[in-house]
């Protein structure tokens, strides 16, 4: 029986597609969990931080309009009426005409004072009263209550990926946890009844699971949690029973990779189509490599055929599965939701075809102000020239091909 | 007693002397662990791979010569002398002349064969002859044995980061464990009397400990492993039971924050000094913010004096240890040692201070086809300036600073 040909979709559509499914729900962390995580709620700040008035130099709080005029030669003299010590309260302190007290970096100003003369414009005359030389404008070297932020300001939006910083304010609003989306489990299922886990021997006729390390990897690399599910021999019963596994466990995404001949293609349409609630949204993509590639959906959860051919496998783990596991994240177009990219000009001629958007393995250098891709060739089958490549260029779907010096996009791989 | 000015060192010379420190020694990982870290040795490949020719085409594997000149009109027959079921070695199989036998993609091409018909191409003529209706060249539709890679061949070397392809390749010839260079341990210490953990209440006069949570994720960050040990007490002699508890751990590298204090900053380099085995390379760095930093040697690892202003601890560590954490992870200039940078126009007039290389928050927009950087103004006690950054731009240590418009380099905040 003829097969029906594949009705493929750009990868613009595909992408389209993807851009439809919804970040995870959220979960709870500890601030020391939840850098590289993107926040689920906008975050009001609690409190004024700084809490109260501090000191940015060690010298004296004093009331700044005492000291104008002050200078070498007309000091102006001070009645020293206290010492804030560090981590306490001055609260038997208040500042008044003529009055400082001595107070170290980040102490509490005291009531009545609105400035701090560093302590090298100042000299004692006794142990009660000192000279200042210099003078201070109100709030200089002053770090205000609140300065920071203040209470019930807003101060971090749902969205937000939480870097070293916003991790740090948090924990100065005394904010321990914080609601973040969660990570996606992605599965990882190998088909072939020529594959054996690649810590075994190998016998004749078989070879090693490339793509399972492989594919782990990757998904670690995209901050999502690999499950690997071995091997499942060549069968759609066989497939349909390890994807239902897979979602029990419960993962987010299933890949099954392998598959690459037309039989085993077959089992894997066959296999998602069989899982209840299952629905095809993608068979086959008109890219190159990775034409192959299938796309269920289930309850929001993805499910994803891959090419056999690792080198194909990896093309379209980053053009698709990529950025689907940075959205189950959280992460939106104004993250970095793709690979990064730059321009490159080509070094030699490179004929591709028209239909497909091809992506070319190259390898880059610089020269004087641009960059300069050169294709590593090598069938798909292989994977050495991919461990030789730097990025994948873009070949537009409708170029015949590329003229050494012309100039195309080139996705970097991480 | 007067103390003895700082000799500030160039940001260049303490990155020089940054420079000399070794990567941390060898680990052996299996390859799910070892994503992004950097090999400690070359690897050479113990066998072909593939380890026998291959199919890439579902089809009939064939001698090429006996195709030649085959077409629609005049097909040439041939006998199909056996199958090579996925999995197995075709053993009892040899490929003679007008001999074929059934290939699926990914088997293991039988002796005497040469080149692999795709089955569109083929009819049958009964259940042991088939018709071939093009021509195929010798290897055409065949991965050779060793064509990826060779036994013996060097395929990685020493200071490679291990990427999901190269994981895959190692995986693939049945390697299951890679030698890499251990992760830095990073001990932070924060000292202050004026400090309480972030998770605790804050009593008037105390604020809550920033700095440990800010530096812990940004260890994160940059590969290595935090061990917060938490908040020590205004006191050289404390200090240095707190250093002494970190190199025990042992850390690789121990920071010590906060001392943002005239005389907390001398307990540190007294800590340090008195630290047996430990020499001060660096006391005071000529860069904005970031001044009082302090580094030390100790029997090949570092201990860091840190600002005690959160900003300025943020600025210091992406300068500093940022680039020390990489270095023991084993990556080396040709990697990203350092933060990767953009060239920006600042969008108005900042006046800078010459003798002082200065890192200003800026952050950034696309307006046309350059970016444009726009400083976020704020005191170096203050966090928030930093939420809202997206990168230091960099006025160069003899520039009294930037007219608007002017383009200068941005230190990309990860």
């Amino acid at each position: 029986m003829m097969k029906p040909f594949f009705k493929l979709k750009s990868r613009k559509e595909l992408q389209d597609i993807l851009d439809k499914f919804s970040p995870l729900e959220s979960e709870v962390l500890p601030l020391d969990q939840a850098v590289g995580r993107v926040l689920c709620e906008d975050v009001v700040s609690p409190e004024d931080l700084p809490p109260f008035g501090r000191s940015t130099m060690d010298g004296f709080a004093v009331r700044a309009a005492d000291t104008f005029g002050a200078s070498e030669s007309q000091p102006a003299l001070f009645d020293v009426v206290g010492e804030v010590a560090m981590g306490t309260s001055p609260e038997g302190i208040c500042i008044g005409p003529g009055e400082a007290a001595r107070i170290w970096t980040g102490g509490e100003l005291p009531a009545g004072s609105d400035a701090v003369v560093m302590v090298e414009y100042t000299d004692a005359i006794d142990s009660n009263t000192i000279e200042v030389f210099r003078s201070v404008s109100p709030l200089e070297n002053v770090i205000e209550q609140g300065e920071d932020v203040r209470a019930g300001q807003a101060i971090l939006k749902q969205g937000t990926c939480l870097r070293a910083q916003e991790l740090g304010l948090l924990a100065g609003l005394g904010i321990t946890s914080v609601r973040v989306h969660r990570v996606p489990v992605v599965a990882i299922i190998s088909t072939g009844d020529e594959l054996v886990p690649h810590d075994q021997q190998a016998p004749r006729g078989k070879i090693r699971d490339i793509n399972s390390i492989t594919l782990s990897a990757m998904i670690r690399m995209a901050g999502g949690i690999p499950e690997r599910l071995g091997i499942v021999r060549d069968s759609s019963h066989g497939l349909k029973d390890a994807c239902r596994k897979a979602l029990e466990l419960p993962a987010d995404i299933v890949l099954v990779s392998g598959g690459s001949s037309v039989g085993n293609r077959d089992f894997t349409i066959d296999a998602f189509r069989d899982i209840e609630h299952a629905r095809i949204l993608a068979h086959g993509v008109s890219v190159r490599p990775g034409k192959p590639t299938i796309l269920a959906e289930i309850r929001g959860r993805a499910m994803f055929g891959l090419p056999g051919h690792v080198s194909s496998a990896i093309v379209v783990f980053y053009l698709f599965v990529y950025p689907l596991v940075r959205r189950f994240l959280g992460f939106t177009e104004e993250h970095d939701l793709r690979l990064s990219s730059i321009t490159a000009r080509i070094d030699r001629n490179y004929s591709s075809h028209i239909g497909r958007e091809e992506y070319l393995r190259v390898s880059l250098r610089q020269e004087d102000d641009h960059w300069v891709a050169s294709p590593v060739f090598g069938k798909s089958g292989l994977i050495y020239p991919l461990v030789r490549a730097d990025g994948l260029m873009v070949i537009p779907r409708d170029s015949e091909g590329l003229y050494a010096g012309d100039q195309a996009e080139v996705l970097l791989l991480p």
